[in-house]
């Protein structure tokens, strides 16, 4: 089967999933990343890849967070950037989903970053773009997240190297996280040695070892030996449903306290793909404390952003 | 009577309405954005033109499709763009329409686009801002939308070369509609041959005769060996008025249907201003059928802002 | 005691309140905004000043005309500008205004221009963002509005050269007013003769007189002499309360009419930080009078803006 996100030469052009890229495809966006990673903390953050493309943020949910990171890393590699809210716009007015896409097309704009509630939204604007756009996936419904995730995959590599030894546990809200999702997808095809996840069974998918984890229901268990923990938020609006007790509850049972903390590999990181709820998935102190690198994933995020648009906008899709 | 629009050496200085602009200036619009067009197709998007230039969206109204426009057609020239939406600004602190005005002025902006529920108020902001700024009429009430008519008369050029021998049609809610008010001028003073409106007579001005158009209220008739139709979008909200009956009513009886097409030349234009609603105003296969030109219409309008916005900011106004 | 804006060399890093500043380090933002009062009135309103740098508007409060004034200073200087409304951000998912701050420093952002309603937050920001970031205060709560002060600085000095011989009066709401606080404090440090405050007793703040100034309760006495009359904005808001009566009231006893202006000076200027209330606290006639200054405020608040951004970028904060 043919995978939508690749140009005919099996080039990286749209980028809405994890599934189907290669190892090599992951790992030229990490390396194109790390060439990323210091101009951001040069005096000029700025360099001109981009100028004159025009990246449209389409985002049909609200994400100052998501939105942020991909302005600035447009704004850094000199592309015009517009900013699209859905829920103020055309759509309004009766017009479709696709029309807005057609319209945008013809105003010659070269990447969409979609954003949309419903999963599949980033896919389906990209099976029925023109070929020379560019659709970058900022998150559909629960379905995917990859740029998150790839973000997360350059901070692991960053502190530890390789991937090949390393265990790793996302632990917290599996079921509803388009981010574990994706997480998985990335650390199973850069080939880590041991992927757990560590929730409450209402909080995981049914059949969710067949995404090749290993499934663990206590901390005590899941924490033995690790050396990378993936926190994921806890959204507090589930809290109310039947899924979850009280935010205190939850916390004595799965939340990362130091002392959990001890049970992993004295050098383990700790991640969060934020914003943190402190206190209910993870301790203050933790979040603020040596192992943690949850700023680092943030400026990761930027030069990460910032490869998968320069890569994508090289790489034209079919001439259909 | 001296226009407002023209500066003393009878220059474009502000794009208010098409009403007493000369086929000359007309015709200069539509060449300068002919050698605009080709810039949205380079790879790099850009030309220095205004750089250094500060223009100012004064959106009163929502309108994602016409801000985005001039968004774009302002970056591509490399202006600074300020998007003041004034639902939320000073006039809500009580300030007047004036005072916010020349508060702008006074931060030495270049450029008004304005788009406004009332009649008038482009005309009334050019009347009261400082000599060297030009104003840009986007939409003023129901009485006109100048830029808009301008990429029409592009897009009819562009097919059809010559305006003299053309018989164009303007189909659908005359009476409310800003852009066929402004399309019936720009039509007459470009030399068509022929100006047919099309509509029930519930949806036409009284006297619109005058206006130099034939009236018609049936699609039969009305089509008849026509060069170009403009589809005129129908407000779903005039719909709960006594004015109109239901959709599909209408679609029955003046939709753009296949069969009805081809009462008209058969290499006939079909253009629509957008926001379409299909099945209601036009048949979706018209929409997206070989004879459609409304997406190159909105293509052109980032040629045709560019060139209005370059050629009115070029000619200063009285020095008063 | 160190002063929170100032590096260890004594140089401007934030730039928050006027209290504790130098008069030198006044006159050196007065002089350098002078030099960059010509930019915007060039054909290209740009320099390469900030290229490249981040600056990130944190507006937790609405004001649409003083985001403008920073976002068209910043764009004139060429940086790269992102504004976040915070009501609609990821605060609203539970995260802490420490945390927001914390990710947008790991984005390598140079500065925060921070508007708030609650006073300190800008000094609250300066204390616990990493030492190369600059912030500066937009306005926070009843605290203080520094730019705003020295942008009114910057008109007297322009229109009476110099501050020693000066008797300045401000006038109406004192009480509520952080634009009054930062004006008496910047007039005292500049070293003006006297310095009035005219207001009803409600809505003057207790022991005012501390300030070092001189109170009076009425216009007749307050005005007499004087070289410049800054009117503050009265918050219509206030008057539902029991501070004030009627509108037009309060303009009989503290409006600025035309008999009540030629107490003051022949040469006297009327001032306004605007948006001014035409009617309630100035007589229309003023604000559009030979002696308003007002609209002169605003193209100085751009150069003011444009100085303050330079010279806090220009000096790093201590190495933490």
């Amino acid at each position: 089967m043919n995978n939508l996100q690749l140009n005919k030469e099996g080039k990286l052009h749209h980028f809405i999933t994890i599934e189907g890229l290669s190892k090599e495809i992951l790992t030229e966006i990490l390396d194109t990343a790390e060439s990323f990673l210091g101009i951001s903390e040069q005096p000029v953050k700025k360099v001109p890849l981009l100028r004159g493309k025009t990246i449209v943020n389409l985002f049909f949910e609200n994400s100052t967070r998501t939105r942020t990171t991909f302005e600035l890393a447009a704004s850094r590699l000199s592309a015009d950037v517009l900013s699209i809210n859905i829920a103020t716009s055309a759509t309004s007015k009766g017009e479709s989903l696709l029309d807005t896409i057609r319209n945008l097309e013809a105003m010659h704009v070269d990447m969409f970053v979609v954003r949309h509630a419903i999963s599949g939204a980033g896919h389906f604007i990209a099976q029925n773009t023109a070929p020379h756009i560019s659709v970058i996936n900022a998150g559909d419904g629960q379905h995917a997240h990859p740029t998150q995730a790839m973000l997360d995959m350059f901070t692991i590599r960053q502190y530890k190297h390789d991937f090949k030894p390393l265990k790793v546990a996302i632990i917290g809200d599996i079921l509803h996280s388009r981010v574990a999702r994706s997480q998985i997808q990335a650390l199973n095809t850069l080939g880590v040695k041991e992927i757990r996840v560590v929730a409450p069974k209402t909080l995981l998918p049914s059949h969710v070892e067949q995404l090749g984890v290993k499934v663990f229901n206590t901390m005590e268990e899941g924490l033995d030996d690790l050396d990378v923990i993936i926190m994921v938020r806890l959204q507090k609006e589930r809290m109310t449903s039947a899924l979850l007790p009280s935010e205190q509850e939850y916390f004595k049972c799965f939340g990362l306290t130091e002392e959990r903390l001890k049970l992993a590999k004295p050098d383990a990181i700790v991640m969060h793909p934020g914003p943190i709820n402190r206190g209910v998935e993870i301790a203050s102190s933790i979040a603020d404390g040596p192992q943690s690198v949850i700023l680092q994933q943030v400026s990761n995020g930027i030069a990460v952003r910032m490869a998968i648009m320069t890569l994508t906008l090289q790489n034209k899709g079919d001439s259909v």
